[in-house]
């Protein structure tokens, strides 16, 4: 089934879903251990609510592809993640507000340090705080601001990292990306990767040189390195598609940059997971959906400590009374693609999900985790159609055919 | 995997595959209850078959999507639900071998009351018996048998529901609805949703004006709704697409259309499940292909007597010794969907299916219900692969590729 077959059969109603999200939530067993982080936490909440909850395993992408946050919450969403593969040049602009246009080419910068010779010594220039970001922002700004009849646009996003947006018609992204992905080497040079992509290949080879040379007196980040090309292109809002009044509350930039590409108001920016969920409580009257974003699981996994997962996991499962309390008429607690610690990266392994809702035909799983999920009513399924599960259950869908 | 695929494998031989399919099977626990009508069936010799056969669970559609009888019923059968879906009106038609012909809009007619005002205060005008309905229809069609170069034909259904065909080339079914699907406002008119459908949308607007004024004289049936308009178009048999020579046994008219409408013939129409079953028995030696609807479960389901479902399907179960008895090559007994009596209305629940053959695979699935059926050796799949699997355990497909 296409996931935008369910766009047809949306109706209104007045139910509240909520999808408390817990980034990098799958994990695998570490050294001697022998549960996944979710399994190894204690989380008496969670495995009560599994209890009267369908369960599930889900995959994000497909078999086997480790999904970047992109198209994991593009999936989480009722979205199909491989047609409507983003840039990171469009989710670093749209997490810091910026105003993109349809003429925008989106460009994530990551300022660098090479030695006299060209060689990237630094690939995160010994991450620069954002004082200096924003002060080297200001001065290329300052000295480029054309190339040729392209407008150019910095804007420092946090750390290393930065946005450029150039403006003008005809862009393309079909561009070699200039990280080398490792020190020892010279930045790769953006090269065209299809012919209708030489001119502007050719722009960011001029602005390139033009940045070396406004920054060859800095002393950390004097060289900018370009990644996620990405011309824009507007996505359907949840609104147009579901008919779904949806806040997204997250704590991390991209993740609010997400949300808001697909139409959801941003909330509250709370710097705690309690303040996430004191958030949601807040707001719950104005909204019919709410997307609650946690970070630190994922974080933690990309840190490899497994024992700080754990108790990220445990710290959620404390709050979850703080969410059920609220009686929602659908509660969707999953991740959006696995974060080992075993492995310090995203990973490609299924996560669990648990759906509670009164009309959840309840399975026998008892507590929330990989191993049990296997034998949830959910079966293993593609995240995409989560969204679709989550309205049906909150009775948004009509019925398809006489 | 395209569901057509598997045409191009098919071979013949002189197997026999019975569908044994209790419509709305799928249930939920309802009230206090921790079980489903199915579960709390005793169903001893379903159990006992389950016990040596392969179980799953089915999505009729996809994820949260609650079929209408006909999507679910062309899944069954192998047809894509989506790409064939299918109309009211020519499910209507074919309930009652109305001679469709590639010329015909069909249509399905609710008589209905309005008041002088001509606002509908009720959708079923009283729900009208037979005799009236018939009478009714006679007088419509003696008086309206063109409008403009449009043959008109009606023809009575059962109570309130009729058949209005209209034919003619370059019909066009892209119409609104007449049923304003609440009473105390008139009916909507037949509004053109597309260009090209002005000329038709004129033509009904002419035929509803004059049914009025023949119509005016009713105490009850003073007026007509129209709904699921369906331009007729020939589907792939059964024959033709899997060498199969199929035979339909139900006692509901919509059931026999469908099954009508992809070249099964029709049998013996009983008015009792044991009816069905001798049917079966007697007309074994003819066909190689059964289809045997029992509807009773999904009536019970939508009048949201969990008891009453549980015994249809106990019934249902003492005559499943009559079936087995057969020893046909493929028994497969499922649903069609879900309908839950909590519910009293189809829903998107995936529901549990058997299917027993010499060549099944046995699971550990002991028992015949949802929450068994999750770990059978099916999975959870799509309904529409059902039949593919059916004609492989009947021999009926060869080998793809060398």
């Amino acid at each position: 089934m296409d996931p935008e077959f369910i766009d047809s059969l949306v109706v209104k109603n007045s139910t509240k879903i909520i999808f408390l999200i817990m980034d990098g939530l799958g994990g695998l067993p570490m050294g001697e251990r022998d549960q996944t982080e979710l399994e190894a936490a204690k989380t008496p909440n969670m495995d009560a609510l599994a209890s009267k909850s369908v369960c599930g395993l889900l995959d994000p992408v497909g078999y086997g592809v480790t999904p970047g946050s992109g198209p994991a919450h593009f999936a989480l969403f009722g979205y199909d993640p491989i047609k409507n593969n983003i840039g990171r040049g469009i989710l670093e602009a749209a997490g810091i507000d910026f105003p993109m246009t349809e003429r925008d080419l989106l460009i994530r910068i990551n300022f660098a340090t090479i030695d006299k010779n060209g060689v990237v010594i630094d690939r995160r220039a010994g991450r620069i705080d954002n004082e200096t970001n924003k002060r080297i922002c200001g001065k290329l700004q300052d000295k480029i601001r054309k190339i040729s009849d392209v407008e150019v646009i910095f804007e420092p996003v946090r750390e290393h990292r930065a946005l450029l947006a150039l403006r003008r018609d005809r862009l393309r992204e079909e561009i070699q990306e200039t990280d080398p992905q490792k020190t020892g080497i010279p930045a790769l040079p953006p090269k065209a990767l299809i012919p209708e992509a030489e001119e502007t290949s050719g722009i960011l080879q001029k602005l390139i040189d033009k940045a070396k040379e406004v920054l060859s007196d800095e002393e950390k980040a004097n060289m900018l390195l370009l990644r996620g090309y990405s011309t824009f292109r507007r996505y359907p809002y949840l609104s147009e598609r579901f008919g779904l009044n949806a806040l997204a509350i997250a704590t991390y930039p991209m993740y609010r940059g997400i949300a808001r590409l697909l139409g959801m108001v941003i909330g509250p920016q709370p710097d705690s997971l309690k303040g996430e969920i004191m958030a949601l409580r807040e707001n719950y009257g104005k909204y019919d959906f709410f997307f609650v974003h946690v970070k630190a699981t994922d974080s933690r996994g990309e840190d490899g400590n497994f024992d700080a997962k754990v108790k990220v996991i445990e710290e959620v499962d404390s709050l979850v009374p703080m969410v059920t309390d609220l009686k929602p008429d659908v509660l969707v607690i999953t991740g959006d693609h696995s974060t080992p610690a075993a492995l310090a990266s995203h990973s490609w392994h299924p996560l669990p999900v648990l759906l509670c809702s009164a009309t959840a035909r309840p399975d026998r799983v008892k507590r929330f985790g990989e191993g049990d999920c296997i034998s949830g009513g959910l079966g293993r399924m593609p995240t995409v159609h989560l969204m679709g599960l989550a309205l049906a259950h909150a009775g948004r869908l009509e019925k398809f055919g006489a």
